[in-house]
């Protein structure tokens, strides 16, 4: 058996099919660069719902703890909409977020080259993209209490919700954050409402504390969210290393992915603490993209994000920056010869099926 | 003396100098078209901080709430930044908003055929874009109770905000947003996250509730807010009307309004619920931009959006709506005549400052 554990869990929607291209990659990296991998495939969210009665059963979480990595399509769809709010399918991805502790999520939004023309922005506004967003994965107002809603005396209902962050929370994820930023531009945006919320005004604090202390080789910019989501649309480019709560960090990092133009090439990565004595820590890959149910099963679907879900995998849970390199060249690739799926379709392009897209990775391998 | 009352607050930064081209507007139509406004001038923000010690004073309040409508410019500047929480400048228009009840703020985007090309979007995706967002303004995170930042026994500190929402909150706004739908093109986009927020739960079914029973003519959508900051950004034509919380309104008000590229230009009202004796409400109206105080005593800030925020003024506080038609085409008609502020300056035009552009929309009046 090899040292390299993967659970897969496609989920729903198109997560099944994107995850065939993906068991293609590692068969020829099986097959020519002899790594082997361990791999388990579970459910999660709709797809368990119907056959375990949970998005995430404690078992699946098990196995998450116990693999190196785990390798994630996505969730949801019409099915499941109905389900009660502890039922639904995406409290498959909360949960493994929270139970394994997996506080940094990773979302890079770059705009490759043959793809320039596939942005709703002008090509000069967004050509050269390369932006990475760091956002709070297990905290805020998505885990906080007390959450609910409540009937009053006269009938009438009140919803309602906490944002909380602990100073330790903020700073093990600004650490990342500025981490990251040393590899690239050294330049840190850090997004908060530190004019109308005390988290806010907490989170501006320590990121700073934590950014005179540690990484003052690094730039720190602080930014209001209304304001980051403007410059994102409008100067793209003045931006590095994005980071920000759980959910400006949702907002923000979809609006990023959006600007690429190529939502279907964007993978993510959602990482735990480093186990101080093995050096390890729990991982989580999976695309920016949803589980599109409109065009499931059509073979459609792009399977590129989910691959280069993958090659993240590579680089950071197993430190296999060759082979993950390799796999993104050979993304560049074909989209380089000119295959396109009908999410990135251009002109003058061949517009070519799941499969055959993911086949053609394989052949550049 | 008139039964026209107006406060005007042009608060700090650019706020008055652009406030001084509205006046000339004020006086041509005091000459023009026989309509007096008594005015009174205030202080608010950094400069009522400087002058009365407090960002919005008793007084103002009070005088906000006896006229029938006020002007606002923009508050804030690095001269106040260090000021404590509960003293800077943002208060003032937040207390007005609480203390007045103007809990639905009005955020137009629209793309002006002359100024297609100012924005960083393609003009194939903004050209003929018209969004109107309803923002709930008095409520939610802004407010809610309790929030704060304490400090744990082991010295750590720990801060939490409550975003909270009554369902008579979520209704009255709800039909503000309906009842422009209908004025508009019939569709309303309710914007939360349903999906992990208790109080978007309830928001959800709130606005779904009211819908059914109140305006099943028109199209209800609703949408997460992540997804809405996408979409905003790729097919922005899609949306008619945007209804969501004072927090995801502020953010995706702004990201709005940048895809139009010409901030410098946009209006905004903030409205309260109308008497049902006097058939009157409250209103507050200001530009979208804020006082950008690194342009601010240079003379070449654009003075459109406070402009059109005084047409937004005449239309919904007096019913003048021929009047506020005046003052939109005759800005319209400098625009096309190839004026243009530095912040929408294209090749081709002729660049002018704050003041020659508001001599000139008085001269095509
Ligand atoms: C599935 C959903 C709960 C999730 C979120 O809001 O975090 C999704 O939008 C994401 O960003 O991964
Ligand atoms: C000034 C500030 C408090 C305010 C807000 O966040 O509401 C501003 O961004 C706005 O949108 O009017």
């Amino acid at each position: 058996p090899s040292n390299k554990k993967l659970l897969i869990l496609p989920g729903d929607g198109i997560g099944p099919e994107v995850m065939r291209e993906v068991r293609r990659v590692i068969d020829w990296m099986d097959r020519r660069r002899a790594v082997t991998f361990d791999i388990e495939e579970r459910l999660v969210g709709g797809s368990a719902i119907d056959a375990e009665g949970t998005p995430c059963s404690d078992e699946t979480v098990e196995r998450a703890k116990a693999v190196d990595a785990v390798l994630f399509g996505s969730v949801g769809g019409p099915k499941w909409d109905g389900l009660a709010f502890e039922k639904r399918p995406e409290l498959g991805v909360l949960r493994l977020r929270k139970d394994l502790g997996l506080f940094a999520n990773l979302r890079p939004a770059v705009v490759l080259d043959p793809l320039v023309d596939a942005s709703s922005l002008k090509p000069e506004v967004v050509r050269g993209v390369d932006i990475m967003v760091v956002r709070e994965s297990t905290g805020g107002i998505y885990f906080g209490e007390p959450r609910g809603i409540e009937t009053l005396p006269d009938g009438k209902r009140r919803g309602f919700d906490t944002d909380v962050y602990h100073e330790d929370e903020i700073a093990r994820v600004a650490r990342v954050a500025f981490d990251l930023a040393r590899q690239r531009r050294r330049k840190v945006t850090s997004v908060e409402k530190a004019n109308v919320m005390q988290s806010g005004r907490l989170w501006r604090a320590v990121v700073g504390e934590i950014h005179k202390a540690e990484y003052a080789d690094v730039e720190l910019e602080n930014m209001y969210a209304d304001n980051c989501a403007m410059q994102l649309c409008s100067r793209p480019k003045q931006f590095d290393v994005i980071l920000g709560s759980n959910l400006f960090g949702d907002v923000l990092s979809d609006l990023a992915a959006a600007l690429t133009g190529s939502l279907g090439m964007l993978p993510s990565a959602t990482l735990g603490a480093v186990d101080p004595v093995t050096g390890k820590r729990h991982a989580l890959y999976e695309p920016i993209h949803g589980s599109a149910p409109d065009i499931a099963g059509k073979g459609i679907a792009n399977p590129l994000a989910q691959i280069l879900s993958f090659a993240m995998l590579l680089r950071w849970s197993f430190g296999m920056d060759e082979d993950a390199a390799l796999v993104e060249s050979a993304v560049g690739k074909v989209l380089s010869g000119g295959l396109r799926t009908a999410d990135i379709m251009q002109s003058g392009m061949a517009r070519v099926g799941t499969s055959v897209m993911g086949e053609a990775v394989v052949r550049e391998l």
